[in-house]
């Protein structure tokens, strides 16, 4: 018996195959150098960067992130964070197209509040439709409301991106019965985004079935901030592991003959 | 700035510096192959054994358990699973030491009941004194109350293993104030005791800043016990690293200024 | 120092006063008798009805629910349950108001899906913009999304409904947050339906600043419905009465100088 | 169907019945008068006195407790609050029954702690034989350890009464499997003593089948002390009749053909 390998459980988004399933943020880290050694430690294989407010080459003169995260080895993800519309959103999308050499790969936020980073989820479907028809392959952001995840599956976006709570919140995965209801009725990858705070909280947002979970304040706001990107490498591959490893259902003690019965929560 | 890597944080037990901060059990396997495939894919380095249960030579014609988990490569840690009274603890150590020759680490355990498997806190002092008083090396399961697991460090022993859960139950980390009081409190290593269920659970007791994890039933009664051990490893090593990593507070959202202030719970 | 009394805190809503902030459904009850006693034990002013399912005056030939819950006792609350389309929910909007006289006060809800019940937010939107520019006085069933919860406010509803859960569930309050940042930012009631099981969830809604719960299946399907109803009643009073009380902070323990800190979730 | 009233289902200790199950503390008060508002507002029926700390006829010129709470309205029943040995908790318990003219209701705490005031239970289990064997009856405060609880029942405790916190805490119930095990095997009543922060943390514990609630900083402390003794009094009504009438088990959504699994919790 032997325990799956990364390499056998690959996660796949557009057609392009990846053994991690922690994405990471490049925003909010020192500099580019503890970003460098972050993503690292991370083992990330895809990176999203916030192309309103990073330089991807727009400013010749200044650090450019891409010399520390190479797009030959890390699968560039360029967000449209800071977008409150899906006007906007759209452009900043068409813009990193442009950057990137015709890249199509993004993620799509619009956000509905500047306090709450909340997702607002009309503007999201909107500005989704106009990306999928323009071509983009479009992951995307969204509340964990199931019936629009589902939505925004038929849309044709490559991936779905729930909050497990708000961006920086460190909350952890709030509503855990939301995301198994949105993970067991997709066919395109689910990506927590959003939310976590330490390394359980990746571990449960996999552990529920999500097929991997995308972070950066977590990293980035730790006191160490490549250290914790490795407890996060571990902790996704862990919750991975057990999710498909098939853990021990609850019970009140060993010897209870049936698990918990869902009159205590 | 490197990561804190497992060679500069070992845990340290009665004078002897280990790697790894996931103890197994070595009952309810299929098979001593899956005992020693288990034991190895969850990077164990100390492993507890049922004196009254499992053959280490007792009986000679039967498969012998350190046939798979050599004493030369594995910590043999010897338990009295099974004991409900003082009498019975201290004779089932007593006999350990004599089969492993001189042997003194041991873990004990005198159970209150055999349906909850609940420790008798008070009958696991007197154990606890009088294994001391011989000469054990005395590792102690005992309940979460943070006054006794003060107590049972005061007696002697090498390492207080407060229970998450009851045996078996999979519940995971029931009382995390309890944990975090008692380790707060502690000068020899807690090590977590029972109740975890899935990875999460091991990576939230880690986060509390739990020394170690030992698991049995999590890991044997997974649908694949040799994956989840793998997922265990992972978790018990994610759990430390964010706790080492010192994680962000938890806040409404990331604009908020103070973290979550006790109100909502 | 008086402690408050329902009649010093009314719910309003279009207009209307209320002392009673337990809002119950009239459905799921074994007949029209134990409508009227758990209706009247959980001290309901307000009842909803959904139309497509309940004779109220629609079938001459069979028992009329106003018969036992007469309008000049009880606000009837007319409701679009099964409905899965803008079109639909107005339409039974319109019919509610030809069957109860003018009648403009109903509850607008859009189902996404027939096995989750979960609401259909984009549809629940267009919905409600036409019911109040028709004249309906709309009190709106959602998700538990802040963003949209302020829209269906903007939009004129007189009271938005998150849901603490899917309906009929029984799983309390999933995401407190949410709730929490919906309650704060609210200019009109905020009445939390479905998803409660139990009247500790209850209470918990009414503590998060919440104006009102709506039931039906946690009483109506309780071993005792009436009994039931009673526990809700007191259970929202009491959980508003705390909420207005203020409560002490969560700490580690008394002795504590501040709450807990926001690490330990 | 009748709804079970109060006087139908009395709360019984030392033959003695009461139809209040919220007891309440008489410390931390702004003065005596606020004491007397608020155990009126909770409907307490016994009311607990910390004989080391409260003027109960032991300072003659100094106001005392029983004039506003007169022992012929209310049963008086002194605790021994500040005590860290069982000798200390006996000699507190016969000064209260000399105070008092051979009163032998009495609550026993004794602490392990001053930080945490967390019980010593090998203390309270020396200190509660001793009682009993004097002919007090004794209800006794303790951790949640289910074998300990039955042990001080065995002893001849008249209630037993683990906490749901640490003291003073306002967490609420930390280990919901601990209590609800405790009181499926209680032939006394079970009284949750210490811990309740809000109206619903009362309720849970009453939900589980707990007898009473004890309590006094989540009153005395909250801003509005008599409002939140109005509010506690309905949760402990609210969650007896609760548990009485039998919730609707927990489901993912009110289609599912079976409760909660047990898998995510």
């Amino acid at each position: 018996m032997h325990a799956n390998t990364p390499s056998a459980d690959p996660l796949i988004i557009a057609g392009r195959s990846y053994t991690s399933r922690l994405l990471t943020g490049t925003g909010k880290f020192r500099d580019l150098e503890q970003t460098r050694a972050a993503t690292d430690a991370a083992g990330a294989q895809i990176v999203t960067v916030a192309i309103r407010r990073t330089n991807i080459g727009q400013s010749a003169d200044e650090p450019n992130l891409l010399d520390v995260l190479p797009p030959d080895r890390y699968t560039i993800l360029p967000n449209t964070a800071g977008c409150y519309t899906a006007d906007d959103a759209v452009r900043t999308c068409q813009l990193a197209r442009e950057l990137l050499d015709g890249h199509t790969l993004v993620k799509l936020e619009v956000l509905g509040d500047a306090r709450t980073l909340y997702p607002d989820v009309v503007a999201t479907l909107a500005a989704a439709e106009r990306l999928v028809a323009d071509g983009f392959d479009v992951m995307v952001y969204t509340s964990d409301d199931p019936i629009l995840a589902k939505r925004l599956e038929q849309i044709g976006c490559v991936a779905v991106m729930p909050l497990a709570a708000p961006i920086g919140s460190g909350l952890g995965v709030q509503n855990r019965y939301n995301l198994l209801e949105i993970v067991e009725n997709a066919t395109v990858p689910i990506i927590v985004d959003a939310g976590v705070g330490t390394a359980s909280d990746a571990a449960i947002a996999m552990e529920l079935g999500c097929h991997g979970v995308l972070m950066n304040t977590a990293i980035a706001g730790a006191k160490n901030p490549v250290l914790m990107a490795s407890a996060m490498r571990k902790a996704v591959d862990a919750g991975r592991e057990a999710f498909l490893a098939g853990r021990i259902p609850r019970k009140r003690f060993a010897s209870a003959s049936s698990p918990v019965d869902g009159l205590i929560g």
